[in-house]
């Protein structure tokens, strides 16, 4: 294919593959576990060295061969959780071998050319380690499918965006599938209004995207996607969506200036694979904790008040960021400690929750209390979990939350050398701290013991913010969103309104969009999108 | 065994295997691959044709050889769903196959005694395309179980009965099997009142069956059915249920003149099942639509006003009906659309709904706006599906139905050339039409574009018998079940008082059951049925 | 390891395999079905004995080969019960074939050291029948964890330390494992409040243990445990839980004279692992019934009143237990039939729920009217059942309960010989027994035919304990839990509350924990223990 069109005209860029690893993402055969021997004689050396990384004393599981290490495969009880983690790994570096291989003999016919492939980033998919990934890439490349039972999709959607970004080192990317309207995979594929089509995609524009493409271009009659929407659908051009659809095309055109400029954040979110590998790894004190669910959790607080937020992997240079939020950071290497401790000695504002720091990078607990690697950093210890059951409700109590609840966890944490800024007043740890904050050199550090409600996470991220000096760059009225993208000679302000009434957004500049200009203060239409170059 | 008891003088007829499909309805082995590429051989020629009909060209599935081509087998993404309806019909096939074989040897040994099979015409048994089998026997067999957790459980029974009638070609036919009391394969298995063991039976007869036999004889003592109720139970002759099986038997004795009546009905209602494998086929705009139960909530309606309505294959001559139910018939060729135009043209009333006329025979979307094949006969086009999530209901308002809702589906559907009897008032489809109707010559065509709530149901069904000129044969007090058997000299009015108290049937003459005579109209005692000569 | 350790100075006990069966309880493979038919010639001899015991009659499913004899793998449709009871019974026999080749061999080296291995008594594992196992025993082992949904967790392990303790013999018995706190296999792995571990092990004390460990001793690092709690949790020494596993160790030699004395219980409640496997098979008339929950249902109501109850198999000799219940035994030989009719000829109150002496030891039903085996012994019999669906409930009324209501099963139930204390008033069984009670010799037999609810349960109980002259042995104040265990030369009375509150004991004499001594009447404080020496 390369030398067939290789030098053809309208080639400007190679896809490679398509959604790698989205059916094919865990594989338990013989040939999988041969590569995946393979793999770890190349990761540990010496079985020593792979029977003490997998605890294999427990259980008499000690290996003395490598033919005896086999995938996690069904088992009648719990497979070795370092067994599992490292599978995860295995399988994900299998992956981007066939991502280079492909990726080597393009680069061969057609160095000119960039390379990319299409992740996803998107909901609770998580079974590549992307950050691994971007290094052999000339471009980040994303798909983005919104689920219809999710009343905040579009927050969903502007986390995912964060986090491509983030994986893009804050450079610009490309939005390679999204829907038009329904999709076809999931239980109800809901329909989506036309203003909606137009928003999510100038969404993902501003929040760095250089060009959004869809699936699909023509509806097909045929195939297990035919009822899945496409640019033109099977109703034909006499359609709302195939006028919606040129509508765009149009309001691209308009923006196309905005392209090569960048977002920064005055804040780092730290979202990491191996650690939601390690956290959602089976015979843990609870099930009911989501790692992407907790993640998401603090992130709105911050989309909902305009904070800009970059969604970094594990290793990120911290630098430069004032508040560094890590939520349910189960795994970390002494690295992370390190750079996190460094963060808050710094100037930044930490904030960890439950269930961070437990465990090195071969899965084995910390000791001496939890959270075992931040116990220094939070100045927090707890000798036990207390996992709340399922329909359990704590409450708790602070000057800085008033009363509020736990769900899902809590620990009888002890402030060990921090400030106690809210406490349990009833359930397994009444007594104890629910949130702390430490301070530390020029910043400090928070925690938070148990997945409190929304109102309080919002209390909380408030309070952090305004310790950290951290604040929109651009207010709007609420349920109006804005980012703002820094172009070479000017910065483009993109207000998206979620509501059905008018909104207004505190700046002015030229309408990229409708040609007009504004001083101030701009108004944005219901659900429509305005963009401002200023 | 043919040759042994052939010339048995109490042989009156072959019954042939045993509920065929029901564990064995489908088989992914290599044999059945084999037997499938035969059969796909003898359906499309060539691999071109294959191909083509299977839309192969997406996801890249060509086929370039037969031995290429296997059995709908669990694979990590949605499989072809014309592959998928391919094996619904080729295992229907073949299973006949084995029904012919054995009854071939049969009528070369005994060529004068009647062959037959027990169909499984029962809540959502779907696996064999039962009208392409009747062509195969002398009689027409049914085993009807009922579902304990089911509170309309007699209205399916009179569905099932009269889907069998339909199959039979509207002549007599048996119930096979039937329970006297508890079955022993649901859930939680309910003893039937004795009164239901009676009154279930005489409907089937009212309905069409010659025959009401039930499973089993004595109840076993070991073995996987012995909790299935019987003729005998465990505890013996000194029991209700034997005494109510006694009693049921001189019933038929006294009515034993009814054999070879025959019953006919205004309203015909479309039931196919392969537009019901089509129906619910993975990757669909929804899953939360049910094909049976769909069919059913408008036969309802009918059974309610005491209406007769044949459940009918595809592809039956509806001449001479006045009303036609196409409830969710997804799947039609271009000859069931002109049967349906022709039937409305010819003074019929159509009524057709959702998720219907979308695809043709193979499964690919019919282009240009839903309902594609019928858009001409009703008058209307929507250019999307916007179904409804799992809990949402949709308000619809018109003079027709006054204020009602919808639930599961709803369509934004633009009156080409039909007249708006109802309309969405608010969810996504708000503005448009939920019910239509348009003249068609002297007949008309309706549509209904959402799950409309039972008493809107009700409304329609009301609104097209009027205008059909179609009402009950015989009127009941409410709770009366009535239907009429038509034989040589004489009508036989069955009447089945279904509630607690005494009710009423407005039709007089001879009670076969109790030898009474009744002038105008005759009581029927609580849980109780008549049989009137008249 | 004989050879090795087996004159070890340490050695003080053998502790065979762990939790034989507890991942391999059932085993489908070849050699699974090459010993499966081993087993079956030893019990039938030959095949027309295991023809007739399986009713292979039936489904035509008569063997004329061992060889075509498999173990019950998945099929179509339901598989043989007495297949599936026969291959319970072997899987428990072939597991105790491990355990006996491995004690053997210990008894060949160390004749004189004593051999065990852990039962699982623990909520509803069932897989092996322990009954068969204890003779194979020097010292009956069990291991007892909680399940942290249950409200009622703490008479859950009273139940079964009651079990282990008929299992033994009514001997001492040994606690080889409990968790100190959480542990890591349920859904959420509550933690454990520190009175909570100390109050449970002193009951299993209580209830006739004479040694109560703990897994494990060190919170593993790595390995699939690593959540479950320890002797040394991973926060270490400085934690509360370490200071209560100390304080724990000083309890109990504070208590060591206890060791040896023993429990002796006015109640048996028979519970059998047969009457289990046979009562939950498949196709039954409702798959709501749980043989465990009915069992610890009837145990609550006394255990609630401090009165003595011994859990044993059936078969154990009940002279001189004032009161038997049989709740849900299924399956009984004419033995056990004779058993019973002999305890309460003998003057004992035998009380017998629904769903009991419906088979013999073949799964083959018992002719003539239910309870088949006990119609005589309760004179009652119901000529079908009548199971309610999931979410019915029916009312039942009569002197002895006042008004009440029944879920899950009902049964026309005519007393032929017995007194109705109580008759349904509602549903499908009404004006039928619900609750009847004969006189029998000195004794009396109790029959009660639906799941009544739980104030209910509690006054039967009352009224049979009142009949049988059966009471606790001490009083105590609500929440405080009592038991005695006889010694020697002196008794010992355990209290244990459970509530938020002091509570009282009805007895004196010197508390071994504390040191103190009392008159009459004994304080056991909020979540306390007290152990009196009389």
């Amino acid at each position: 294919m390369a030398e067939r069109y290789g030098h053809h005209p309208a080639l400007a860029l190679w896809h490679v593959s398509n959604e790698l690893g989205c059916h094919n993402g865990r594989s338990y055969g013989e040939r999988d576990a041969s590569g995946f021997r393979t793999w770890l004689r190349s990761r540990y050396g010496d079985l020593d060295a792979l029977n003490s990384a997998w605890g294999t004393d427990f259980w008499s599981q000690r290996y003395s061969a490598w033919e005896e290490v086999q995938p996690p495969r069904v088992a009648p009880s719990f497979v070795n959780p370092t067994q599992q983690l490292d599978f995860a790994r295995f399988c994900s570096d299998a992956l981007r071998e066939q991502l280079r291989a492909e990726t080597a003999v393009l680069r061969r016919h057609t160095p000119d050319v960039p390379v990319t492939t299409n992740f996803m980033v998107m909901g609770h998919f998580s079974l590549m380690d992307y950050a691994t990934w971007t290094g052999d890439l000339d471009l980040v490349s994303n798909d983005h499918y919104m689920q219809a039972t999710d009343p905040d999709a579009h927050i969903e959607l502007a986390f995912c965006a964060d986090h491509v970004r983030g994986l893009a080192g804050r450079q610009p990317w490309m939005l390679m599938e999204a829907s038009t309207s329904a999709v076809s995979w999931q239980s109800v594929n809901a329909a989506k209004p036309v203003h909606q089509l137009r928003r999510n995609s100038l969404t993902q524009v501003a929040r760095g995207a250089d060009a959004v493409l869809y699936f699909q271009w023509r509806a097909a009659r045929a195939g297990a996607e035919k009822y899945h929407s496409a640019m033109l659908p099977h109703a034909g051009t006499d359609s709302e969506l195939w006028e919606a659809v040129v509508g765009l095309g149009g309001d691209l055109q308009r923006i196309a200036e905005v392209t090569g400029s960048t977002v920064s954040s005055p804040v780092a979110l730290v979202l990491d694979y191996e650690a939601w590998w390690g956290a959602e790894l089976d015979a843990h004190p609870s099930d009911q904790l989501s790692y992407r669910r907790t993640a998401e959790r603090w992130y709105r607080a911050l989309w909902e008040a305009n904070v800009g937020v970059d969604v970094v992997p594990r290793g990120t240079d911290l630098t430069g960021y004032r508040m560094v939020l890590a939520p349910m950071l189960y795994l970390v290497t002494d690295a992370d400690v390190a750079a996190l401790e460094g963060a808050a000695s710094g100037g930044a504002h930490v904030l960890v929750t439950y269930f961070s720091g437990v465990v090195d990078e071969h899965d084995h607990v910390r000791l001496g209390g939890y959270p075992g690697a931040f116990t220094e950093l939070l100045g927090v210890r707890a000798d036990e979990f207390r996992p709340l059951l399922p329909e359990q409700t704590v409450h708790v109590a602070g000057d800085l939350l008033g009363e509020a609840t736990g769900t899902s966890w809590s620990e009888p944490v002890a402030a060990t050398d921090a400030e106690v800024l809210a406490r349990y007043t009833d359930g397994p740890s009444a007594g104890y701290a629910a949130v702390t904050r430490a301070e530390r050199g020029e910043g400090g550090a928070w925690y938070v013991s148990t997945e409190l409600d929304l109102d309080a996470v919002r209390a909380v991220v408030a309070a952090v913010c305004d310790a950290a000096g951290v604040g929109p760059a651009v207010t709007a009225s609420p349920g109006v969103e804005v980012v703002v993208r820094h172009g070479d000679g000017a910065d483009y302000v993109f207000a998206m309104n979620h509501t059905d009434a008018e909104g207004t957004v505190e700046a002015g500049g030229h309408d990229l969009l409708t040609g007009s200009d504004h001083a101030g203060s701009t108004t944005v239409p219901a659900h429509d999108v305005v963009v401002l170059r200023r």
